[in-house]
């Protein structure tokens, strides 16, 4: 079939076989369909949807595209873990360990990222002489022997998935449904895991702001790891406000070893138990999301999960006692606090501009030239629903220049405050299992 | 605003400033839009479509991408007549003549085309030695003085039309009616003309197969008209089986003839007499429709007509004799006859069927390096309601080689033959004054 009766035939609402997805990815991928056909059939998608064999298949085909990695020499199931990012998000360094003390295999690939914040693997490295190259060999056996190591990812990961995403974004058709959770899981499928947890994330902060957005997505990405014969749970959570306390690398790997502690926010404890004990679910070591809870909770209680993510640092090269000693990391040279302008109560905190402060800091980066400052960040003294003060310290900013009025600024914007207490947001909305 | 947001702007439904529509129509012909770009648009105004005042900005903006013909040196009121395309669509060649025997005067640029059978200009050189390479100055001259000179298209004319066109034609976008009736309309702006009338074809042989697609074209193409100070008509028109007898060059020619003797085909007459009677109207020759169907009746009677016609091949070049031996004109070598299987009554016939009948005998042509032979085409012996004997001749293919099965075969499938006469269909289904 030629390539215009493809996109004729999704313009028309009719449903593509999967032989005419592969046979376009493939082709796509070796740069024998032109950018300008890709593009007319991205925004077809965008208006006509794909059904679930449609976005499995897309989903399949791009994970196909390139290396896949193969996983079968470590025992026991492999469970990946993937949210759609916000900001504050630390979870994955919490519920790592968690489920590795339990036994569940962690062998996880991260990305640096652009964005506010670093990525997985760019938070590591505030933990100096952290090593994220890893041969497969060496990974292979640290997950077997320790059961838990992250390495950056490496060789040619879906290909089809990086030029379609490059097209999208400068054809506006990145918020096809389909399109985004294809490009999604077909990561996490080409990642190796034998079973996948999601945490969508809904509100200012997100990708998806809305709920019926959010579940849409979740859904979507449930039914193509379902469809691919991965066990796959959505939790869909709220990023209407930073998660935790903590904005920037070096902080948030402090609030990080804080929960492991038994300590830290309730919030991004809460949410990062939540996900570990359905990853214990889908691992086999609790029977259900209930039962996996009271065991990641024993896990922080009795010091195991926190013994584990000791030794991960200590085996990928860092120096172990920074997880004892987190003062002794890296520190920025100026403090500024952000004081409440009167007193009431915090009504709403947008997230997205708490994550822009932060990288105007130089937490995140912009273009990957760009390099980060691991010491400096956002820490949220106020959230929402807190009463403050006039003058009341709202966030610290954590700066290695002292002219950061601009940031002040916009941090002071990103704050409402009114006189009655905000409604009550849920930290969970919802759960696809 | 850079493209990407136009783009999402027209995704989300929105309506496009003239001055967006502009600079997208001036970069993309510039080359400085990528195709992936504006195929993505044309997908997104597929789906969301254009508003009166979008479709005559990018009308506009794609008239003024090249050059636009000056008519102001001819006096009197320019009026230009298009159809949407059909088979055995020869009206152009009956009304010039007729309008310009009342005095409106037609100064037509016409193309070669590709398709069933020739275009204008291919029709027009069924005469030996017809010029129709002219340049501005004698093209003009022959109007003022004759009232009437067709040339061939030379010079830049809409190349941001042409650009976008190919581009629809291998991205699915075709069909999208801002983006018919602004092509169309563009190449009618440029060429200069104060007044138009439009033949929407519907049927089997139309681009348009269903009445309200036919009728939104039509609507579409009268409001950008209006829009752009051209006052703009639009006629209806069926093409559910071939206008008149013949279909091939030489042959429509000299079925023109037979009508401007006051002969021929009663449907191919009508319709002329009914447009040439509103570019009467607009040219301010005839009060109304009525009168100007009586005026363009009496110059078939009176001959006036013909004359113009007779003048204006000698004028271009040709021997003007052969308008009054047309038989003189090229025959094919051969002559096949496709007879009834069954007695009864035609009920259908599919227009492109003959159409691509008479391209296999070589009277059209399917890539621009084809030459056409002018001889060749199908002479339609029985049309819809004619009831036929068993044997009775259907058409008879005037070809210039003796294997012409598969020809045969072709016409034979698109004759439909019933028991009972079918309903009668209208000629003109819908005037839009």
């Amino acid at each position: 079939m030629r390539m215009v009766d493809i996109i004729a035939k999704k313009r028309d609402g009719e449903t593509l076989a999967t032989k005419e997805i592969e046979d376009f990815v493939r082709a796509y991928t070796a740069d024998q369909i032109p950018d300008y056909q890709a593009s007319a059939f991205a925004m077809a998608i965008y208006f006509q949807g794909m059904d679930e064999q449609e976005s499995a298949a897309l989903t399949k085909a791009m994970a196909a595209s390139g290396d896949q990695l193969d996983l079968s020499r470590i025992s026991g199931t492999k469970v990946d873990k993937h949210s759609t990012g916000g900001v504050g998000d630390k979870t994955t360094f919490i519920l790592s360990p968690i489920v590795a003390a339990a036994g569940v295999p962690v062998a996880k690939l991260s990305g640096r990222g652009l964005g506010h914040t670093g990525g997985t693997i760019d938070k590591l490295e505030a933990f100096p002489g952290f090593k994220t190259e890893l041969d497969e060999d060496t990974f292979i056996e640290l997950v077997n022997k320790h059961k838990i190591a992250i390495a950056g990812q490496s060789g040619n990961l879906t290909p089809a998935d990086k030029k379609l995403y490059a097209l999208r974004d400068v054809t506006a058709t990145v918020n096809a449904m389909p399109l985004i959770a294809s490009s999604i899981m077909s990561k996490k499928i080409a990642a190796g895991s034998d079973a996948i947890v999601l945490d969508v994330k809904v509100g200012s902060g997100a990708f998806m702001t809305d709920l019926p957005a959010a579940k849409e997505l979740a859904q979507t990405m449930v039914n193509i790891g379902n469809e691919l014969g991965k066990r796959t749970v959505a939790v869909i959570s709220d990023m209407d406000q930073p998660l935790g306390r903590m904005v920037g690398n070096t902080l948030e790997v402090k609030e990080v070893i804080d929960v492991l502690r038994g300590n830290g926010p309730e919030d991004i404890r809460r949410l990062s138990v939540r996900l570990a004990a359905h990853m214990l679910v889908l691992g086999g070591k609790a029977k259900d999301v209930e039962a996996g809870e009271a065991l990641a909770n024993d896990l922080i209680r009795d010091g195991s999960a926190l013994n584990v993510f000791r030794d991960f640092i200590a085996h990928q090269g860092a120096d172990p006692a920074l997880v004892d000693e987190p003062e002794q990391l890296v520190k920025s040279d100026y403090s500024v606090t952000v004081k409440a302008p009167a007193a009431g109560y915090v009504s709403s905190i947008n997230a997205t501009d708490i994550g822009r402060a932060a990288s105007m800091l130089g937490a995140g980066r912009m273009t990957k030239a760009d390099t980060i400052d691991h010491a400096v960040g956002v820490e949220m003294k106020a959230k929402v629903g807190d009463w403050v003060k006039e003058g009341e310290a709202l966030v610290d900013l954590h700066a290695n220049r002292d002219d950061v009025e601009e940031v002040v600024n916009l941090v002071k914007e990103s704050y409402q405050i009114g006189g009655s207490a905000p409604e009550e947001r849920p930290l969970i909305f919802h759960e696809m299992i």
